[in-house]
């Protein structure tokens, strides 16, 4: 990482327990503790696809990066321990953009006990890209998207859709959530739903080899995706928006009915859980209505493409 | 990362035995053992600045961004365990390009032990980014860059200057050479040379709170550094292209005088060891020419700009 901004890093960063070499060296080293094994996620986020450079300010887009991954390992039920950061920057105001960026990583990565370990910046003519690497450490089993039965029933934590009004840049990664929630109780299987609640639970499907049957009337809809309803006043109604929408980064999880049970009734969380179904032997998707009928339910949501 | 690729990626790669989960979950998972801390280093290359991708194969790229995280475990003697890889590509035969990519980094992961955990990848109008995570294990001590004392000899390994001619995307990751010196020998710092031999060295110097002392003739050219002097023709000589080029990825060692000496003797490695002067109490470097004349050093090479 360039020079100036590793001083200024090091000037700013606070210690951390598990981190014995940081920034400045040729790679961060940490210790994780015995008996713990390490989980790393990465995304890259950039300009015009995940965010607008124009439209919102650095500090957002920062936190907005390392959010993602935090949730990614909150979906293992780990605890968050390091970032390395990869800044690709314009030529102009490059150093105050990374200031910005850092700006809000910082607070966030305080907030959920992350040290920023390292990095890479570059620099160029073309659009501003972040890229962070989230490494943790597994407590217990990591929480996998491949062992969900036919019975377990399906759990959400939050509302869904309407991200896109603001949520995706200021959403609570289910970190200390996933946590508790795999302490007290069994869980089969989860994962964070970024792409879409429908699209991820059929992944979800997929990697466990079994179906979903969705109950509509219970989807908890959020006041972003009635009012992002009423904004487009097209076809799409708050439901479609929970069901597609990307970037809810709640928890989508597979838990045995008497957990689940468990589960509802004590509610242990700051936030809503809510049983929006069950799982099926059959593969596929299905909807049912609020008078019972019973129909497929297609995938939808954010699609990557290459 | 998108769908179809991780299901090609899936098919591709072989098992790794400190790989507890690996791509397609929201997280991989890693053992890397009881004692062992785990390292972590980024780097983020560009298209324009790092290669240029209408001059060269998508494998080299890969390969590359790959290497450039292997030498930086190796600069800390430590051992890789896995690759996480983020890339943005341009829409216009993106997964193409993502398959060359990856054909330049599995073999080199495989040769060197490193399974690939996962990624991201995201598609735009801009030119390709990728960015590589790797995490390593470390063995014995990490090999710092803050322990140079007055007295040590600063050895380096290979040739150095002209790597711009190609050396740049095939050199050898000094990985197995880092883990055999530090494992026989005492080692008080070390880096790989990425940025320029004096530069570089300039660092180790600044972290360690020392000076140091090339002798200018033992300075290993490489014969492209002289072929570069060749086709450039200008009024730099093959020293100076040694001095200041970058992307050597040589390894860079302070090493106590006896060790040294022993070190030098035996040759341990398939690849030269030489000692090109010595760190000294007074900071800043200082070079020697052969009539024994001192005088300062200007460190030079590549200055990461923001």
């Amino acid at each position: 990482m360039e020079a100036d901004l590793i001083a200024w890093l090091r000037r700013t960063l606070p210690p951390h327990p598990l981190l014995k070499l940081g920034a400045g060296d040729d790679a961060a080293a940490l210790a994780l503790g015995q008996g713990h094994d390490c989980l790393v996620t990465t995304d890259i986020i950039t300009d015009h696809i995940d965010f607008k450079l124009d439209e919102t300010t650095a500090d957002r887009i920062g936190r907005k990066a390392l959010a993602v991954n935090l949730s990614d390992i909150a979906a293992m039920a780990g605890e968050p321990v390091a970032a390395v950061i990869g800044l690709v920057l314009p030529r102009q105001g490059g150093f105050e953009l990374a200031q910005g960026i850092f700006n809000g990583i910082l607070p966030l990565a305080e907030e959920y006990g992350v040290a920023i370990a390292g990095g890479d910046t570059n620099s160029w003519d073309g659009p501003l890209v972040v890229s962070v690497t989230l490494i943790g450490r597994a407590v217990g089993n990591p929480l996998r998207r491949d062992g969900a039965r036919p019975g377990d029933k399906i759990i959400v934590t939050g509302n869904f859709g309407g991200s896109i009004l603001g949520r995706h840049f200021d959403f609570t990664p289910r970190v200390s959530e996933a946590l508790l929630l795999n302490k007290r109780y069994q869980l089969h299987a989860g994962m964070d739903v970024s792409d879409g609640l429908s699209l991820d639970l059929s992944r979800l499907c997929a990697a466990s080899g079994c179906g979903a049957r969705v109950e509509l009337a219970k989807v908890p809809i959020s006041d972003d995706a009635r009012r992002l309803a009423d904004q487009l006043a097209d076809s799409t109604t708050p439901l479609d928006h929970a069901l597609s929408d990307g970037e809810d980064f709640e928890l989508l999880l597979a838990v045995p009915p008497d957990d689940a049970r468990r589960m509802l009734e004590e509610q242990p969380l700051d936030v809503q859980l809510t049983c929006i179904g069950e799982f099926v032997a059959e593969a596929g998707l299905r909807q049912v209505d609020d008078r019972g009928n019973v129909s497929p339910l297609t995938p939808r949501g954010y699609q990557h493409s290459l």
